[in-house]
């Protein structure tokens, strides 16, 4: 299959090449641009929503959740579940992708775990391709799933429409949520488990927090219990409520072509890195070992790999 | 202060000049690398650690206590707690080094909070540049201390001597660290708060994952009740013994080789970052418009923006 003949199918919908091209994106092989740049004229349509917060706050359940509301409302939707990839085997565990399986048999939802293995751009550059995927593939709600502990990890849910940031009912949640850098990139906070001791201290915290916040529009804070249903249908509607605030003034436009901005500055990047790696790798190596024996520093060596390309 | 001067007042462990030189790290500002080449050639000569976990593992208390054992064992100390920055006001939560306090008045101690407001090329560069301040300003121990699930933040532990990951009892703790791809970086495991429930199951959860590995040595696992000084002693005397392992083998200078091989790539393309950010901002705003329109697609606005430098 020619990356043109990919393309064309996943126009159509088809599930296999939608799968066999985000696996694509994945690996980050030189093919994925020709396939994706026939796909470009037909993206731009999908709302994506992103869902991050610790490890364990609910964020699979809620995403479920997220789903049949949307498709209650006869969206199509496609969900990208992030996995941090491990450095070394590259693995990405799918065990919670296992609850998602009450959509599994419908044909109008796509669900996919993505890892990074070989993409050289790593989950930031990787997630937005993935994106496009569905968008193209018409999937009318996008949304992404990832950890937000890390750099990478939440800069990947900012560059969502709406990102939501789960957070637990707990002492010192709010806390944890604004080390990680969490506080200024959520739309919409959402406090799962809210059956649990302290969610009305931690939305107490929140509020206080974002009373320091410089910004105009302060975010909705929305309680949820996802195991039984409970506060998804209010929570939809302040995801609704903060899709038509950006789009009245105009701010949905920006927000995209900030997006768009950043992603061209990584594919750039991803090449330099990509021509590092492919014609620079020798060099590299003799020149660590002179590193490593303080015959010359790091600094004077990068500027030979950069006279070499 | 020349960039040399600055040098060599943090050669002679000038705590002000460490300090300041870190910041202009954290920057990274143009004038790092003339000081940080001419402290090169003194460095290598400290052992590094690294602690890494999900948030409210208790890394901290287990650093400070680090700290007090290497004290003991009348070594002087670096830490590096890395916070992960905040992506728009770049402010890092310093609550926690409080309780650091009680080292705070030892001049063979040096304890810095870093984040990584415009450092271009991230944690991930800025990391093993300030371990290196720490290293040629005499520190014998350095300690780096950061939340553990983004792919960046576990690639900077990953870059130390002898990694610990920790966890804590409970269902699931275990499966969370293999999520985050601390699995296969962990040198030495800690399940620290051992005395709360759960602690033995996870020792075993632990160990069967670890079963599965093909590496030749499995991690040793160690429980330790930080806030309490529990099974640090035996913490310290696991670490010692990676430490022998490694250099019996001649494992350590083959890490250390590579990481100066990341090193040098990192520095390469943060270089070619810089070049895109002062040298094609106005370009790529206008080619974010028409790929925004969709009248170009991101891929020949980044060969644009190639073309272009």
């Amino acid at each position: 299959m020619t990356p043109f003949s990919l393309a064309e199918s996943v126009l159509a919908g088809e599930r296999r090449s939608i799968a066999r091209l985000i696996s694509l994106v994945e690996d980050g092989g030189p093919l994925v641009a020709d396939a994706m740049r026939a796909l470009y004229p037909h993206t731009g349509h999908a709302y994506s929503i992103g869902v991050t917060g610790a490890p364990g706050a609910g964020k699979s359940s809620l995403t479920e959740r997220l789903v049949s509301l949307a498709r209650g409302h006869e969206l199509t939707v496609g969900v990208l579940a992030v996995d941090p990839s491990s450095p070394f085997s590259g693995g990405a565990l799918l065990g919670d992708r296992v609850r998602m399986q009450s959509h599994a048999t419908d044909p109008e939802v796509f669900i996919r775990s993505m890892a990074t293995r070989g993409h050289l751009g790593g989950i930031s550059l990787a997630t937005p391709e993935a994106m496009r995927v569905l968008d193209a593939a018409g999937k009318q709600i996008v949304v992404i799933e990832t950890v937000g502990v890390g750099q990478a990890e939440v800069e990947i849910t900012d560059a969502c429409d709406t990102t939501l940031v789960v957070v637990n009912p707990g002492w010192g949640d709010a806390v944890q949520a604004a080390k990680a850098g969490l506080m200024e990139i959520a739309d919409v906070f959402v406090i799962n488990k809210a059956d649990r001791q302290g969610a009305r201290e931690t939305e107490r915290e929140l509020r206080q927090m974002l009373d320091l916040s410089p910004a105009e529009r302060k975010p909705e804070i929305i309680q949820t219990i996802a195991t039984k249903n409970e506060g998804l249908e209010p929570l939809w509607a302040a995801i609704e409520r903060h899709r038509d605030y950006q789009q009245e003034r105009g701010l949905l436009d920006g927000r995209r072509r900030r997006r768009v901005a950043l992603e061209i500055r990584e594919i750039a990047i991803e090449r330099y890195r990509r021509r590092i790696n492919t014609e620079a790798g020798e060099l590299i190596e003799e020149l660590s070992a002179q590193v490593h024996d303080r015959s010359i520093d790091p600094y004077a060596a990068a500027d030979r790999v950069i006279a070499h390309l």
